[in-house]
């Protein structure tokens, strides 16, 4: 079936409209998927049908399938009816208890990233995986599969990088301490990071706000061959296409098999030909990690799969039981990291998470031996050796070396939350923290956060600070408080619980 | 949130396109799913993002989303961003093992319906039966909960019904004669049916050549009061809203878990208030149920579901194993129908099936005895007591009752396919028979079809007809051309296979 093209302005995936005649006439229901063809390029799409924003014989497509199909308005392109992917039998497969071969799973990776199956499919596969559990031979082919269904940045010399599994508010600004620490003792340490999805900052938020971090696998090679490290946007790579679409509908059914979380950090790190890997498993209270038994259940994967993979690995098992040093959101992380590089100290726990963190990369390079990664860490922060390579690393990507935290705007809109008693600071609430910064405007608000003026265990007086929200207006402001007031994130609690008679 | 409404003419289930800067704005990622309310009346939609398509502070919504909202353009609507529905919950504890109860059952068919979760959580739950198949009380709850989701069309007497699973082309004219046949009785048998989906045709597709089948449930049960009987389409009654969703996503991903088979057919009967049915399952080569020990698990299960939802069963196995009838597609179908009616006989696997099923009805309401229901079908065909009341079905439902065979058109564009040897015919293989006749037309032409003029067992000469294929267009006799050439639907075998030296 031939179609002349229209361009349709909506969404950024591909989309094909048809009108409703020609859906008929052809047998396309709507919703049924459909390969648009443009020579040997081709691009599958979930048929929208309409009486009026195309004619008959006209097949409406938006810029990210033109784009693909390399074809413009008035162009001609070919429809057909895919047959059922094959993938689709490999998952019932599975369902079924069988386990996939390479090319099996392979197949499906291929028709995630091709877009040769969807979503309705991608939930049976994510679904499959919770009553069966993929083997580690499954596991080990899906990361394989992922990593080269993307374009593989390649390095001539080793290649380090740490990567947190996430989950604790405030994480964000580690690695900005911990990167040009290590790539300041001369280890390429180039690492990609992800924005926020469900937090309310990713790394490349933060650093974003000090430099420019969407860049080029090309500007990525040159700058981490001469500044020895990078904190830039992964998503821009095409280093987790297959990724991307996972989590997508991982996010929408809210499924997040291990295994799955496995392959995705993983996947990334083989596509971006690291050979060196510190992972790092935040465990407490409303982080995504519990208990001790389930880290170290988690750790034992990691290092099975890299075992598997060829990548030397360190998992480090950290406090995870309240928000990292003392902000959460974009800007005012950005600050706090860019303060304790410029004075070579800052809060214990993010300073301490930093210098363990890479610590542990620096022995894991051979520049200090093993439990001396710490110490030596420490050392290059206190002389500022980090804040060094770090002015290097923002002037590389583009931004100002010279920036100072107080550069940094941050929202105006604020509102400190007191103590209501004389107490100790009992629990912080990581989940209800992410979700009133999210209120607040971040990520997509670089400005809004809350800075802490107490943390676990702190003893304080009736009325004194807890908290200070910030926000670009008084609407956020005012969505936050809400959340404030439901979720009450930092509890006090008065040395004396109970007077009996 | 509050947007204005614009109308956007696009697909025929609720959309809801926003301004790409407003969906930055409340952290609306496309594809999210949103609440739209008017009131209190809700609509979930999918967002669409465009930059162009609406602006700032308008949403897009089409036709269905603005009937269930009852607002117009211009109008303003309320837009929340829905927190997790809880049978996403319900599904993950099905996922991992756990039994449903009853209430988690109706919230998971609860937000199927008022697509609060949408198809990737749909095939979660669809995948979560193939590892961990329903159990009788899963089943039941599932049932229960598809059939009172609906609209329930209540009778004040016993309602019998008929029912095949289908899979075998031509079978969409039996329910023409035995339905009549049973409502000549006195039997109140409100019939109602589904289009094709993957058929070339549904029995509502083949009557609707003889009458309208589209009623309303107020009609249908002043008709069914007056002649005892009706042939209507069940899919404009709201007897199957959640049946609908979960078929869609079957079909998608092409999981058809034998539960939710036996669930579609029972939630629709116990909508329709029937409480004594009759289940045909043809087995043969070709057809959905290849053998009988699979039949006879399918019998079990809805022998056992029926006894727990207080309906009265028989199961017919059938031989399934060619097409029923001389005819495939509904012009054809329906000439053949009327005509053994008019009659009183016509083909033998016609009329031999229908005549068994009606009976078996005939026995359930003790018209007959055990054993004796074929005997007087078979009568009541004969004597043309089942012609009469075609014609006041037909009359009722607004056709024309003096209807002849020839008076019904079909498509003038035909090609006989001959035998190329002599011999006897040993396979019609239904499953291309299907695509054969889908590819001519079917169901959307109702003129397209075939019509054999050999059966299984019949001897020919070379050259002699074997089936006679009908379309509207030379376009589509060709296309249907292409695949007898591919499938070769009919096998001729000569009595010698093999001659040696």
């Amino acid at each position: 079936m031939r179609f002349v093209v229209k361009k349709i302005e909506l969404n950024d995936k591909p989309i094909a409209i048809l009108n409703y005649r020609d859906a008929l006439q052809y047998g396309i229901p709507q919703s049924r998927r459909i390969r648009v063809l443009n020579n040997s390029r081709v691009v599958y799409a979930e048929v929208l049908v309409s009486k009026t924003i195309v004619d008959q014989g006209y097949i409406g497509l938006n810029e990210p399938a033109l784009n693909l199909l390399r074809v413009r308005e008035g162009d001609t392109v070919i429809v057909k009816i895919p047959p059922n992917p094959r993938s689709i039998h490999v998952i019932h497969k599975r369902l079924h208890g069988e386990r996939l071969s390479e090319d099996e799973i392979r197949t499906i990776v291929e028709d995630v990233v091709s877009g040769a199956i969807g979503e309705a499919e991608i939930a049976a596969f994510l679904s499959s995986q919770i009553p069966i559990p993929l083997s580690n031979e499954e596991l080990t082919e899906l990361i394989k599969a992922m990593a080269y269904a993307s374009e593989v940045v390649e390095f001539d010399e080793p290649v380090y990088d740490e990567h947190s599994i996430g989950g604790v508010p405030g994480n964000s600004k580690v690695a900005l301490l911990a990167v040009p620490t290590v790539a300041s003792t001369g280890i390429l340490i180039p690492k990609t990071s992800s924005r926020a999805i469900t937090s309310p900052a990713g790394t490349a938020d933060t650093m974003e706000v000090l430099a420019p971090v969407d860049l080029s696998p090309e500007e990525i090679k040159k700058i981490a061959k001469k500044v020895r490290g990078t904190l830039v946007w992964g998503g821009g790579l095409n280093i987790a296409i297959a990724d991307d679409i996972f989590i997508e509908v991982e996010r929408k059914i809210m499924i997040d098999p291990l295994s799955q979380m496995i392959a995705s950090i993983l996947s990334k790190k083989l596509a971006m030909s690291v050979n060196n890997l510190v992972i790092d498993i935040p465990v407490g209270k409303g982080a995504k990690v519990q208990d001790y038994a389930t880290a170290d259940k988690i750790a034992g994967l990691f290092i099975n799969q890299c075992g598997r993979l060829g990548i030397t690995v360190r998992v480090a098992l950290t406090f995870g039981g309240e928000p990292i040093g003392r902000t959460v959101g974009p800007a005012l992380e950005a600050r706090e990291a860019l303060k304790t590089l410029i004075e070579g100290k800052g809060s214990h726990s993010l300073v301490d998470k930093a210098v363990n963190i890479a610590g542990l990369v620096l022995e894991l390079a051979g520049k200090a031996d093993r439990g001396q990664g710490e110490k030596l860490a420490r050392e290059l922060l206190v002389k500022r050796r980090s804040y060094s390579k770090m002015k290097e690393i923002i002037e590389a990507q583009g931004g100002n070396p010279n920036i100072k935290p107080d550069d940094i705007p941050v929202g105006d809109k604020t509102y400190t939350i007191t103590s209501p008693l004389e107490g100790a600071v009992t629990h912080i609430d990581n989940v209800a923290i992410s979700l009133i910064t999210r209120a607040a405007g971040a990520p997509f608000d670089k400005g809004a956060g809350i800075y802490f003026h107490v943390k676990l265990g702190y003893r304080v007086r009736k009325g004194d600070p807890l908290f200070t929200i910030h926000a670009s207006t008084e609407k956020k402001l005012d969505d936050a408080l809400k959340l404030v007031e439901r979720y009450k994130p930092i509890m006090v609690e008065g040395m004396l619980i109970k007077a009996l008679p």
